[in-house]
């Protein structure tokens, strides 16, 4: 089954300036009521959520830039497949409310998320 | 109008091995014919491009590892607000043969693609 890209997540350490930014390009942002210390807002795009994150500054140079989150039917068998190539396996699949979650970086180190719904 | 996302461009200088993650991830492929020295993979993943471009080793560094392209009403409006906030605008909106493009770097250095179709 070709994956669904569900979400896009952004990590600045400069949040408001980016929601700026995306929100002059078009979209339109919902600040989410999050953990303390954290600041995310959501946005749409036209299908698919357009997410920001606020990150320390100390924690920058760590963060991945970009998060690409798809949603695929079969989570444990995609991971099985990638994990011979060597791949950075962060979180193996995780049983959540709505379904399964597992993180891992591409062979570049971009932050993917996988989703799989029940 | 809310942009749409029309594709994500993946840069890398090592295209062959994330055409095998994401071909395992899902992804179906098509090497694109592209001018001489460059290689490009076009797929698709559910209604918008993913395209990897494989880029020399010595152009790792400077080259965005990711961008993002979006599909906008009024180019020319867009670019216009973005510019107050300083961004970094690499190509001003040029005609193109089905409409405009301009490339410019979100506030992190992101590289961001605009397209208007004629």
């Amino acid at each position: 089954m070709i994956p669904r890209l569900v979400r896009i997540t952004i990590n600045s350490n400069q949040p408001e300036l980016l929601v700026r930014f995306y929100t002059l390009l078009g979209m339109v942002f919902q600040k989410k009521a999050v953990e303390k210390g954290s600041q995310v807002w959501r946005g749409e795009c036209q299908g698919h959520e357009f997410e920001i994150f606020g990150i320390q500054e100390s924690f920058t140079a760590k963060a991945p830039t970009v998060q690409l989150s798809f949603s695929v039917s079969d989570i444990q068998t995609v991971v099985e497949k990638l994990r011979p190539l060597g791949v950075q396996i962060m979180m193996e699949p995780l049983q959540t409310k709505t379904g399964f979650v597992s993180y891992l970086m591409d062979p570049d180190g971009r932050s993917i998320e996988l989703l799989q719904n029940l």
